[in-house]
This record gives structure tokens, sequence and C-alpha cells, in this order.
């Protein structure tokens, strides 16, 4: 039996390398140096009725949503989006459809100054959506965030609220922090990820990557729409921000914060063995999707 | 009633656009300005009993056909591949099989010296196959070959063979004429496209954007596997090269030539309405795929 994480550990090791390859993959988007530049490149996925469901779900917001999944990944990294290629694959969908659906791509894209220069568009065998999406962005080496750069000592903080992302609709009608992470990055942290499959997977992942021992309080999650403990810390889709500070910044970032997003400190970082535990010391249990559960 | 032409026509005027867009999308591959460089870009997809055999086709050959695809692109660009992302949603095939994909993709990698920086893995809702692929590579400005520059007065010349893709296995087996295409780049040609759709129909564009009427003499294409007329102009699949050389360097080539691949010119490119006409001045038959024929 092999499940998603089976197949990662199979697929990763195999993947070619290049020296000109700044962050590989493993972190929200890989960086490749191209003139001088950091180039960030990310691809996600929208697949219907895992990612959204076909009926009820107007086609420019299953658009948008593809498109914003990427731009809080390039947020995450510190980055500026830039360019987009969009691929759909689908039957059993009208031409109205199809089109709303690129409607909801280009106008996002534009309120994000984003250029779509390229992509592909085929019909499947069987009926279904399944589309995907490449972000093209830069980031100033400077201002270059990744998940590995936790230290002992950090203080670990969030952007916004947790859980209840389907219910509320937030899941589609969320706002990507590339405002917040620009302001963040480079002077307030460099590390940093998005919060997609759950902050205690996502925050398992960090320690991990990061190799410290990560402790939140996870009443401190700030609740979407009163969700409790277990859906803050396990629904996923929340695409906020976690990251960290150094001590000495903390006071600075709470009192030079010009957001109405929510800013909220739920823990810290510390020498020891990588993971996830809640302020009592108790591991707190992986949450998040995962595709291929019995292969 | 909508087909592809007709969803295509509704979607790219859509597409919002960047002032460091050098290239936009309607050629092989985007073109973008950063750090002083030309960066390359383009997507391509792969649907499972659309354009490959789920039953009969070993994953690793379909995943090496996606990346090539994608490289034959770059390649009509007079660029050079860098770096790749892979798309993944599937539902309905085993783990070795997702394995054995991502090891084709990885081996034509390495081939071509392409990293893969990145890529998302997904289940569907339902049976199926849909992959999808973003190249990324560069191009010095001096090299770069656009479909739109064919001028009055160029011979017009193709590499390799044409018709019976499928039947011959070449669909899946070919190489992309990388090497061919940088020689050929900036020396010999600035327009240059791919045959993916047949070259009827893809001459046909190449006419269209260049606003020159292309006359070939459709015999002159040589046969793959003794494939007749018909299926030269219209099987596509063939991943070979289409491309405009100035009449006083058609001598200096044909002598130069380093390659086993055939070198054949086919026709010539004269200022008249924009299309595509045999020696006799008839017009050539669109043939080509469609997807989505009655939406």
């Amino acid at each position: 039996m092999m499940d998603e994480l089976g197949l990662l550990a199979k697929i990763l090791p195999m993947l070619p390398d290049r020296p000109d390859v700044a962050v590989p993959p493993g972190d929200d988007a890989a960086a490749v140096r191209i003139g001088g530049r950091l180039l960030l490149a990310a691809s996600d996925q929208l697949a219907s009725d895992v990612h959204f469901y076909l009926d009820g779900t107007p086609a420019c917001e299953a658009g948008a949503k593809l498109l914003k999944r990427n731009l809080s990944d390039i947020a995450a990294m510190g980055g500026t989006p830039a360019w987009c290629l969009v691929n759909l694959a689908c039957r059993g969908v009208t031409g109205q459809w199809i089109t709303d659906f690129h409607r909801g791509i280009c106008e996002t894209a534009r309120r994000f100054n984003v250029a779509v220069i390229g992509g592909d568009l085929c019909e499947t065998a069987t009926d279904g959506v399944a589309a995907s999406l490449t972000i093209l962005g830069t980031v100033e080496e400077e201002k270059l965030c990744l998940r590995k750069n936790v230290r002992p000592g950090d203080a670990i903080y969030a952007t916004g609220t947790f859980g209840n992302s389907l219910a509320s609709g937030s899941h589609l009608a969320f706002t990507p922090r590339l405002a917040e992470a620009e302001w963040l990055a480079g002077r307030f942290t460099d590390a940093m990820m998005d919060v997609s499959d759950g902050p205690a997977l996502d925050l398992e992942r960090m320690a991990a990557a990061s190799n410290v021992a990560i402790i939140i309080d996870p009443e401190k999650l700030p609740p979407r729409d009163g969700a409790d403990v277990d859906h803050r810390l396990g629904d996923g889709e929340d695409y906020e921000l976690l990251f960290a500070v150094r001590p000495q910044l903390v006071q600075q970032l709470e009192a030079e914060w010009p957001f109405d997003t929510p800013l909220t400190a739920i823990g810290c970082a510390a020498s020891g063995e990588p993971g996830l535990t809640d302020i009592n010391g108790r591991k707190i249990k992986q949450h998040g999707y995962q595709h291929f559960k019995d292969l």
C-alpha cells in the first residue's frame, strides 16, 4: 500500500538538479538564478470534487482560487508574482464554464499585476475538471524566506484566522497575503510558509525543515467563524502565513504591523527533537488531507 | 456550439499583459524579460486516451513524451531548456505507474540537462490521467525565433519525416530537435515553429502570423514509414521543425547541415493573401485535431 507521502518519498530523490537551482523542490516555491536575479516558480492543481464542488462553485471562483493558491506560495517566499501559465483538462462542462474559469483567473491576475503568458486547453476522455497553474515571480535575495530558516528562540506568528474554510467559503474567497508577506520579508522574517494543509501539518513540516522543535498554544490560533481547536489545527485551505521572528524584533513587529489582518503570536521555536508540540509538551496530531491513501 | 478555436477566441483577448512580456501567448513559448535575460515559458498537457492510450503505453514513455513535447516548443524558439514543473492528476492507476511516469520525465530531463524544480500530485474524483508540464528555458535575444518572422521570398524547410506518428510509435519515441534548432537559430533562421498538429495546420498558422502566403509541394514532405501525402500533412505529433531561410543562405545551409536528421526544402513564402497553398495554387485543407468540437 502506498499513499501520497510514500509516492513523494519515491519521486523526490529522482528529480534532476542543476547548479543554478537556488531553492530546490520542497519549499512553497523553487528559486533559480537567471541574469543575476532569483526567479520563483511553483505549480498547483485544482481537481473537481476534490478541491471544489463542480456543482455549486461558480467557474470564475474556481479559476480565481487556482491562481490565489499559487499567489499564496509566492507570498510565502517573500516574492512578487509576475507571470503565470494555465492548463485546463476537462469534459462535461460548457463552453461558458471554461470561459468563466479563465475569466476568474484573468481578473485575479490583473488585480495582482500578473500576466497570463501561456497554457493549454484539452478535452479529457472522462467527465471532470483537472486544472493546473504555474506561477512565476521574482524575489530579492535579501527577502527570500525559507521554511528551513526557523531558529531556536524565534517567536512563531500567524496571520489571519483558522478553520471552517469550507463552510465559510473562505477557501474560495480568501485574499493571498502578498502585501503582508512583502512587508514582513527581509525585515521581520526570513522563515515563512503558507498554510494550505492546516497549521498542525504545516508547522510540523516547518519544524522538520528547520530541525527545531516548535511549541504552540493551539488555543491562540484565532478561529474563523467560531471554529474549534481541532478544526483550526487541521481543516486546511486557510492560505494564511506562518512565520518566525527573532525575539528582539517581536515588540517592533507588533507595534508597526500596519494591516487589518490579525497578527497572532502562537508559540516559539526551541532546540530539541524536530516536531510540533503544545505548551504542555504533548505532540500535536498531524491532520491534513492525504491524496492516494490506498494505492 | 463552440469548439477549441471558438473558446480560444474568447479566452485569448482576456489574458492580462505586462510590459516585461517580450513574446506574448500565441507562439511555441512565451518570453519575458528578467535580469537582462529572456526567459522562455511554455506549458503542455497529456490526457489519457486522448494523447496516449493508458492501456499499452508504458508510464515512463508517457512521462517522457510530456516533457519532450515541451522541449520541442523551446527548440522552436531557438532556446535552451533549463527547468520544469510537473503536475499529475489521476485516479485508477497504481503507485508504480505514478512512479514510472515521473521516472520517464526525470530520465529525459537529465538527458537534456533540465532540472525538475516543482509540481503537484493529486487524486481526481474519476478515473484517468491528466498531466501538465511547464518548461522554462533561456534564449539569446539574437537567436529568438518567432513564427511571425517569415518574409516573402524565404525558402521553407522542414526537419525529419511526417505522418504515421501513431502507428510508428514515433509520437512517443521522437527526439526533440534541440540540437538542430540551436544550430539553426540566429544563423540560418529567425522564423521557426514545431509541428504538433501536422504541417498543414501549423504552416497555415505560420503564414497567418507572418502575414505571408506559404506555397509548398506536399509531395516533398518526407514520409515516415511510407505515409501518404494526406497523413504527412495532417496526422500531427511529428515534433519536427518548420523554418524559413533567406534565399541567399539556402546554399550554405544545405552545404553545412551537420545532422543525420533529414533536411528538406518544401516550399517558399510570397507576398499575398496569408494562407497555405500547393504549387498549383490550390488551398491546402486544414487538418489537425480539435478539442471540444461540440460544446
